[in-house]
């Protein structure tokens, strides 16, 4: 049991939330909560840390799991969260790692492109509705917020663990490489002249998503096979980028399971 | 000029972003920021405050809008701010009424009912995706969090001063008055059979979303004339509720504007 906020693995816990770069460096990040914890790839599961008071009160659940973990006091298991109030469970895992092909690949993909979005939530969400919507992989732009950020890995709510993801060096290039695949590209924009409820998704698609204050930049616009719009009405002058995402995916997805 | 954290407006302000309470009975509260001064409707522009840096710098745009304004130190500006990095502009706005005809009425009306949902920067990105969508209005339940907290107003990005809302005390009651109106419910419910993609909304349309933890209470689930389900692949057990609405909103703006 761990009783001192100076324990070394604390700190190490607190600094992994804190520093992306020893995240990246380590390939490592912390994850709470009991989905968090459930839903890891038991090969990427490092280690499991729980407060007393949580392994007071689930020893059957923790047992059950046949996994060992780490007690620690709840002042100080505080201490390695980023959260206000946290459930008591805090999972290290290691960074999945995809490949282009993994993202990218397969019979008439469906891909989302993130520019330098800047919202741990807004991308976050975005991961969570990409696997409902049936999204074979996501690129995020060097510029993006970190998606091992605690906040991003807790708004995706598992899906971080099972989206494939690739975090290309030049996302114009990889754009570029998209369209030499097959792969349509449609920029979510709003100089958009043709409505996004009028595309046809079915093939090979890539949505393209820009940041939230300025939307995507000229030079990957431009790359695009085509801008879409989302109509909106009133004074709305912009959509919320995890909206806008959700939107498009799942226009995609109605498309392709008609049936459903 | 405001130079004193213990002037008496600082406070009010202050006690306004922090308790809901006496936003109700003053009917009054704090929008932060350019946008939202800008798009707050004129009647009911009570005050508008800013600090010193934002003055010097914006001089022409505040004179330009023929409004007096008030200067606070920065120091003792931020203190009346709820955002880290406040931008130097505080509006204090009285709440819009609307009546229920206004919320539910008109021909073919498109409606948003939200229970119990605890999300500030999802019941404000809801507002905001309503707005664009072109629904009419809003209904809130009793236990929603407060439409005019800091929070929720930044995320409306100016819509909390168009979108009609309302706030019956029993949203079950508020339920079966639509019906009675003749407006088709729809419940966004994870047991529901149907589909949403396959549904018909060009007549008039409410859409039901439950709170972020728990989805639809049963009553009111129980009320719905149809339970639509949003399909999910993968692993993902649940929408963010701010995307389940926006993609039930904007299917319904699809079919409403087929030439768009």
């Amino acid at each position: 049991m761990i009783t001192s906020s100076s324990n070394s693995q604390v700190k190490h816990v607190a600094q992994l939330n804190a520093r992306g770069k020893l995240r990246k460096e380590e390939r490592l990040f912390a994850a709470e909560g009991i989905k968090l914890f459930r839903e890891a790839p038991p090969e990427l599961l490092e280690k499991v840390f729980v407060s007393e008071s949580f392994e007071r009160e689930h020893r059957d659940f923790l047992s059950r799991t046949g996994r060992s973990w780490e007690v620690v006091e709840d002042g100080v298991f505080s201490r390695m969260c980023d959260t206000r109030t946290p459930q008591g469970i805090l999972s290290l895992v290691r960074m999945p790692s995809w490949t282009w092909e993994q993202v990218t690949g397969g019979s008439e993909p469906l891909i989302l492109v993130l520019e330098d979005l800047q919202d741990p939530g807004n991308v976050g969400t975005i991961l969570r509705t990409a696997e409902g919507a049936g999204v074979t992989g996501v690129l995020l732009s060097r510029n993006c917020v970190d998606l091992f950020h605690p906040k991003t890995i807790r708004s995706t709510m598992g899906s971080v663990y099972r989206m494939p993801c690739c975090f290309p060096e030049d996302i114009l290039e990889a754009a570029d490489r998209l369209r030499q695949q097959g792969i349509r590209t449609f920029a979510a924009h709003l100089a958009g002249k043709r409505s996004y409820a009028g595309e046809d998704y079915r093939g090979g698609s890539a949505f393209l998503i820009g940041n939230e204050g300025n939307g995507l930049s000229r030079q990957l616009a431009d790359r695009a096979d085509c801008l879409v719009r989302i109509p909106m009405e009133g004074q709305v002058e912009s959509l919320n980028a995890a909206v806008a995402a959700a939107v498009l995916m799942y226009t995609a997805h109605a498309q392709r399971h008609p049936e459903e």
